[in-house]
């Protein structure tokens, strides 16, 4: 897989703050955001519109755009995350290219994190699909509990490929499983990937993984043996989904950028910019534990230069 | 692989106990040994026959095998690591029944760890392989730094698979590739364990990991696909070596046997026992970070009971 193409998407601004006690400023924010683009990472999930009484951390979502819209460089990478129609449109007027809408692959988390059936919010998201291709703005759908649900246990890997499918057929740029709780094991990962790039090809399907129980690089490695080169991972490991109950940290973008390098592929990033930006993370948030890999990089960076 | 069974050697008591700053007695580590034994783990390397100068958390390793041996049920899950045949006799004094012999996948290591050159250590091995032969002392052949050496840098997987075949032919009864530094990537590990397993079939293969750039469970999971079945691990993460810098924790039999059982492997491990003891394991050294996935354990626990 030598300088075969990875894209790494950081979802720490989004994701990982989203579930630190400390909120941070706009210009915090910002701040972190350019640092992680800096290290060259594809794209960032820079914030989400959703209700700043919800998710106290991501209020003034469309400050941070209009930060990073002054210059040119980060609009293209910048992704919002919204949750309904009216998220869409604070986006769209924000000026977000790209949108990251979530379904769900069980009613229970649905009810919970949108007071929605699983077929209401794919009812909503296809509306919001629409939208987004009359605008000329991309759509990543996000399945979220693809593996596992916290309320509803163990999904059917059948209704992802039936979610997976409708929302390829409706012309969603990227498709992503997103493993929310951290749950899933490789083997379960590795089948499900296999068959959906088989279906789709692996050009538009991404993976999300949490590494709640040490497996996130397991499931990262068993998504890329299947195809999969898209992942979702967080600056300094910060993460979590506060409404959903046992999940930690998304997988440290330093880890996967290490693992994914080692491995042989091209993923665009300076690992020595990377660590400056996951030492700026871990300075403004104060918790973020930092990627476990974060003090061999170095080491890894003067072998390899030799 | 539903009920296929996967055995779990569990090297806290050693390679744990032997990076530790704090020694521990004599009735701590048969305390520990029985704990982790108690959990239904299929094997424990209890402790080296090595000089108590260069090792002193190793020291009087003969009277840990004195105490086990009152009980017939621990000397025969009792696995004692010797690095020469002065260890080897040792170990058999003290009434071993499988020792782990150390080799060399670099010269580097050889020299900093044994004072030899890597064909020497090979040499010693094979002495002591016959000995262990006519003595009814069952042995595993370890091949140290089997994927990158920190001195020597990356190891040709040609040289791992002579030194393999040649103490398989030699009549080994296991041969343990161990990432001694934590250094392998899991493409790696999937492509030279393929080979050997269609060399010499999995029954006598096994793989040893470290967790210190977070790739431990994506190795183990490698290795899995490629067909091994045995693998080290250690309680509550405790580990490292002393002589090999870079070097950080085993990866934990906790999230090991975690990940194996979500796979719907058969560990023959009692999880909430693997609790206790990896509880007295972080209470008896004050410094075992404890696996990532334990604090999952027993929700995994409650829901896979219902």
């Amino acid at each position: 897989m030598t300088g075969e193409a990875v894209v790494i998407t950081d979802v720490g601004p989004r994701d990982g703050l989203q579930n630190q006690l400390k909120l941070l400023s706009i210009d915090e924010r910002v701040q972190l955001i350019k640092a992680v683009a800096a290290a060259g990472v594809a794209q960032v999930e820079v914030g989400s519109f959703v209700s700043p009484k919800a998710v106290p951390a991501m209020a003034a979502t469309d400050q941070v755009f209009a930060e990073l819209q002054g210059q040119a460089d980060y609009s293209a990478l910048s992704i919002a995350l919204i949750p309904n129609m009216k998220g869409y449109e604070l986006a769209k007027a924000a000026g977000a290219k790209t949108v990251t809408m979530v379904l769900y692959a069980s009613d229970g988390m649905a009810q919970k994190n949108a007071s929605m059936s699983m077929a209401e919010a794919e009812a909503v998201t296809l509306d919001i699909l629409a939208c987004a291709k009359r605008d000329g703005i991309a759509v990543i759908a996000t399945i979220s509990v693809a593996f596992e649900c916290p309320f509803d246990g163990p999904v059917d890997p059948a209704l992802v490929e039936r979610i997976a499918a409708k929302f390829m057929a409706a012309g969603a740029d990227q498709v992503v499983l997103a493993d929310t709780i951290g749950a899933a094991q490789p083997q379960q990962v590795r089948e499900l990937t296999a068959r959906l790039v088989q279906t789709h090809g692996a050009a538009q399907l991404g993976c999300h993984f949490h590494d709640t129980r040490a497996m996130g690089l397991a499931n990262v490695f068993a998504a890329v043996e299947s195809g999969i080169r898209r992942f979702d991972s967080s600056i300094a490991g910060l993460g979590g989904c506060p409404f959903a109950p046992g999940a930690s940290g998304n997988v440290a973008t330093e880890d996967i950028t290490m693992m994914l390098s080692q491995m042989g592929f091209a993923t665009g990033i300076d690992m020595t910019k990377l660590i400056a930006a996951s030492d700026l993370a871990q300075q403004l948030t104060g918790t973020a534990p930092g990627g476990r890999s974060k003090p061999w990089i170095q080491r890894y960076l003067v072998k390899t230069q030799k």
